[in-house]
């Protein structure tokens, strides 16, 4: 079977570098819901070396940083599953006391029809080049 | 309102340091599930300095590894998700293709009674000890 984190970004791209790419997943509930995607096909993050671990990790944080910058969301919920595709990847969620799931994660049975909080995405962007580098590269 | 992960271990404690513990959640349909408490009261990742991130997802990843061993599972699913304690923790969980939930999160609605898969606690705190050190050294 053809892996869809193989054949494509799998969202609007936010960064990419020759490791990794940020994308906006255009969830219709959660705007702000991030995905970092490993470029290579690998299931795990133990089968990561840990330089590689490290980097993932810190990709996924600056995402995390500028989610709560930009949406200033009540709690960042972050995940890698991969139970349907096992291409390792994070989703960065940003959650609202008001929106359809909260306090239980975006994957239970929803609440409420939930308000919908959109994110500035060319400020999303904006912060994450500040953090990650514009060049793609992945600082510290 | 008090904090139940600062004033309890929040399970069966499997592994400890002066920052985070592991511990055994008990889940009766996921037996090898284990929850990554850091010990501190602190809402989330980016709230941590960079050393103290990179030490809890050494240790996270240590869990990882150790379940790997020792359930043998399809795919790992590690979580920070905290919308109901919001004190920096992170669920590992072992999954199987004929657990309750798969290939959905375990937060999702269940498509089957599921198999239970038991793990062996004596190797798993083993494996841990090895990993992380006996004496609560987070190591590599």
């Amino acid at each position: 079977m053809t892996c869809p984190l193989c054949t494509e970004d799998g969202g609007e791209l936010l960064w990419r570098n020759d490791r990794s790419r940020i994308v906006l997943v255009h969830d219709r509930q959660y705007p702000g819901f991030c995905r970092v995607i490993w470029n290579e096909h690998v299931k795990e993050m133990t089968d990561l070396g840990v330089a590689e671990q490290d980097m993932l990790m810190r990709t996924v944080l600056a995402v995390e940083r500028a989610l709560r910058a930009v949406a200033v969301p009540e709690k960042i919920n972050i995940a890698s599953l991969g139970n349907q595709v096992p291409h390792l990847h994070w989703h960065v969620i940003p959650r609202f006391p008001d929106d359809a799931h909260f306090p239980d994660p975006v994957w239970s049975s929803p609440h409420r029809a939930g308000v919908i909080h959109s994110v500035d995405v060319a400020q999303l962007r904006s912060q994450l080049a500040e953090l990650l580098g514009a060049a793609g590269r992945c600082s510290g």
